[in-house]
């Protein structure tokens, strides 16, 4: 049974990071998404909140759990039995940072290998940072992340307008 | 069951493409190494030699078959029943292409996925056509390919010459 | 009154084509569709054809033209009495020679500058050498070109065979 | 009649900016620099220091205005009735990011087009983080920005040290 | 005789950069390491600390001295009498950054000309902030850097827990 | 005493090359410019030409001779002694191709070195292919390479023609 780890920070998950759930709940049997906690680098949703959101978003997917976790990648990985790192890729510059942890990861745990899925053409220009920005300034962002983030979301920054 | 084409010429088989599909075998059930052939455009090795190079350099992984095609990527993936293509990376100009190939395929045949595995670093530099050119010119070429493809090579460019 | 010239081979004009057909006309008061005309490198479509092919699809537009010419698109435009020579950007390695080419162009006319279009999302994958390698294997490109590019398409493509 | 937003920072204006300028107001017919005033995010120039600064250099421009904006970009042009908004490319790096954003702006104004211009060859090292920087160390940047820019940064750093 | 200067923040000092200073040893005459020292941009080694634990690791180079410096590169080149920068590249991303600092410095100095060296591929994925994160997340390290600074490393950073 | 080899098609020499070669004669302490002769693949100028063509250039560089070669590039760089390969980069493209071929020729021969330099500004847009084209078109290429050449250039295309 192939087992796949699909890292990243989700702060909050966009359509583009639950396209590539979808396409990777099709490849693996089974898929664990973990959410980075690492409290040295602020986010605008906490790690639970992060984890709520998407589970919420996928729940009509059986093969795939939700969990946040703290260290290395590969280390998560190992402990899950996983043979697979899933990433996500929109871009150039996104393959560029992709290939030189891919790299880092194989000497880490040359078991554990690297798949890249590339993001749906709807979805190339939807990343989280770029989604809180134009949500702050009022833009209309229903379009880039599921309901219940855009509520999360608003939310969230008006509390912290207040 | 996850079935996985990897599609390619191979003329001839590199490490590099070796070391992919030794990486597919790894991820998915089953791997059908997919021989381009196609009149159209010359190569060195025919179609049939080329299919006979892989399979000679692969006798241990007993989930991967070999087999030439002609046609569209798509339209053989899914008289296999693969639902994912498999392509090698090596550096950005490689990803551009994969990109764009991708996104057509992707329009053609929206069921099967297309999924990047990253070539190990010492193969970072390794394509076919390199390989072909640097044998003709009397370069050593032993760390590039395996025995019995370094030895073909060497047949051909020779029987070629006189 | 700014005049734009937009050229290329148009081998032939594809969806993307169209698309910076029509953003180009919405912000030049008058845009020069210019069929490149290169005896020396052969071209599926002769160079009337592909005019005519350009002109059933933008009927609607008034301040569009279509000419065929060869030279320098800097001499043809300056022949114009263009400012601007609009270009189609689909990705990077588009970008990269097409950053090339508009520094020799400024070179040679200092007058006449090198406007860049962004291609629509869905089209980023179309290019004519790869709508004509597609429709050549049979796949499904309906929704790549106008319907009179297709019909023309099959009818050349058809034609060669026999 | 065409008018084209051409947005930025402004951190103080460079040469590299205002030789877009001048292309962007030969190809509109009336061209708005924006200067984004974003409190969160840190300047060397206060807004309206660099609104001045900019208007100084173009006085000679009569179809060019300045002014300062907040918010979302496609807001702001829409209420200048814009149709277009100019980008000045630099290199690769610089392109990813603006087809990224311009990607988002069509999404939120489809009605409003993204333009981009090629800086002129001489300026393709100038941007506004490395005149701040190369200033600060001493350097010579009298080729970089006109001199009131010069002066201003020269008096802006001095004041800072004190 | 020509001087060259290897200007970095070596933080601390990896493998990679290591490669670096050999290669340029062997090309040229005398090559000075220079270690930038810029207090406002915080370090986790203090330069007296790098410029150490760089002088540890060459002691076998005869040709080749350390020293800390700020201000501009290329004023500390001049004042050296170098007529070379040597900079290491790794892949597409540094060289766009090297493109520019080249042209930069080469406005400012046009004596001194930039060399680009290319990292050797088992290091493709080695920079000192990578290293100095996977450290910190318990990661294995020791192939990336030499004894002593994978000593020094442990120690700053248990420190830093505590 | 360090020796380079400078080794291109040179079809013919550009002021982009003699720049190279002058930045490598200043850094060097002798320079071989190597033409590649390689009859399979069809050139503009003879061998014997592109070498005169050079030689007429540099008459003041000393330290530069002109050789054409066949075969391997580091096979000619060891029968002249030589420890650095000089390349010219001009934008990231040329980038990834010297990348590669910088790799395979560190495998074949790890005793000798690949040296990038950097093209002036001013020829960043200057390449043979190109100039041979604009000068067939009639364009001005008077500012792209030396006298002597731009002649040849003329005579070569004219004779063809007739």
């Amino acid at each position: 049974m192939t087992i796949a780890v699909y890292p990243g920070r989700f702060d909050p998950v966009t359509n583009g990071h639950l396209d590539i759930i979808r396409r990777a709940a099709k490849l693996f049997e089974r898929v664990v998404v973990a959410v980075y906690d690492a409290p040295e680098r602020p986010t605008l949703f906490t790690a639970g909140e992060r984890v709520a959101l998407i589970r919420e978003s996928i729940q009509d997917l059986s093969n795939v759990s939700i969990t946040s976790f703290h260290g290395l990648v590969v280390d998560f990985a190992r402990r899950q039995n996983a043979t697979a790192i899933v990433r996500g890729i929109r871009k150039n510059a996104d393959f560029e940072y992709e290939f030189e942890m891919a790299l880092m990861n194989r000497k880490l745990a040359p078991d554990i290998d690297v798949v890249c899925l590339m993001t749906d053409l709807q979805y190339q220009y939807v990343r989280a940072s770029l989604l809180r920005e134009v949500a702050r300034l009022g833009g209309d962002v229903t379009s880039l992340a599921p309901p219940n983030v855009i509520t999360a979301l608003r939310a969230k920054q008006g509390q912290r307008k207040s």
